[in-house]
């Protein structure tokens, strides 16, 4: 690898943006391709189906190989309750990096999080320290509009890949109508995973835990590429 | 508590079997409930409801408190692979006993399942040692016939609550094809969760681990009392 493509490669990791680096096997030229660059390029479906999977593939026609590069990614998880001290561990596990954020600084202790950053800032601080991007899913269980409710608002306006917050359908609907005043668009709204995780019955904290990672998971490996998003962050 | 209560309640305990104590609140007096002598009792209903959840709740009359006693949910995993590997942690932060069986000594080490029970039987005695029952999932994950057949074929006998084997569909066709050989019926064949796991697009074995482990949440949540199962298992 060339240092210039070594340097643009690095610059695109440590922007968290996902990118490929496609190889011709016949020569050895090789090229970056970052996910807001594929249109009309050749290999597009193929370069998108690497980055869905961050898997290494061959293309079709046998001749070029493509590396996909993805960021580590992350959840950020907006109070340091229950169902957090079970789903820091149990994600960490399934391969995501975990942040906790709760400015009530009695919960939000390392005590209670071992192994995982654990931040006692408002969320409008904490997340001008560490930006939302569409490698990051933001799953908000305070309870408590007065810090779910901006970190909800900006994941949407990111375009983060999973947006999820605990409530019941009566708590869900006024967050929905505080969102639309915000001037949030109702199809960006309808995206929040509500009542959040997946429906499999979930009854203890660390129940509800499993469910949200399984709905995490799900938005990711199932996550529409930038190419399918383009215009939508925008509009929101 | 009267001391033949208290011994029928540990009798009851010690041999995995679901039962309730209900208390009436006027004049105390209490009685042993279990979930396969339901029939004709005046609170069935209000019984079930509390043996589903576990919880314990005042009936809907206002005169009597159930106490619900439960056996710890158990999963039982056949295979000591990398799914195993985050399954056990992750199923155990979700709050079930974890125990591994692979009879493939180099897999089945207790450095690579630390905190978690690991035999290197063969299934068939492990199985003797400790009998599955209905509290108790089954996890066969080896990919190996010759490992997987047998403690799936006893599952669906005892009647576990969740019985699930990994495989392709083209692997799950000829095992379904064993196990009628075996003489199982259909309609209990037709209860294995396979492909394994919530179809979240799981795409690591961590992930994969996840997925079974909502399965295995959903499955005990959702699953059917001992009035609505009576006969069936005898039937397979």
């Amino acid at each position: 690898m060339d240092a210039t493509l070594l340097h643009d490669l690095n610059a695109e990791r440590a922007a968290r943006r996902a990118c490929a680096v496609v190889t011709q096997l016949d020569g050895g030229e090789q090229r970056l391709v970052r996910e807001t660059g594929l249109e009309g390029d050749a290999l597009a479906s193929e370069i998108v189906a690497a980055l869905r999977t961050g898997r290494a593939r061959l293309t079709e026609d046998g001749r070029s190989f493509i590396n996909a590069y993805l960021p580590p990614a992350r959840i950020l998880v907006i109070g340091a309750v229950h169902i957090s001290q079970a789903l820091a561990p149990i994600a960490r596990i399934s391969g995501f990096d975990v942040r906790i954020v709760d400015p009530r600084g009695a919960f939000a202790t390392p005590e209670r999080f071992p192994d995982v950053p654990v931040s006692a800032a408002w969320p409008e601080i904490a997340l001008r320290e560490q930006p939302l991007d569409p490698y990051t899913a933001l799953v908000a269980v305070t309870h408590d509009p007065k810090i779910d409710d901006l970190p909800l608002e900006m994941a949407l306006r990111t375009g983060c890949f999973y947006v999820g917050a605990l409530g019941s359908r009566k708590t869900h609907a006024r967050r929905v109508e505080r969102l639309l005043a915000a001037g949030l668009p109702q199809h960006r709204i309808d995206t929040i995973d509500a009542p959040i995780g997946a429906d499999i019955g979930a009854s203890t904290p660390a129940e509800i835990a499993v469910a949200i990672t399984a709905s995490v998971i799900e938005a990711f490996r199932k996550r529409r590429m930038h190419a399918e998003r383009r215009g939508e962050t925008q509009a929101a």
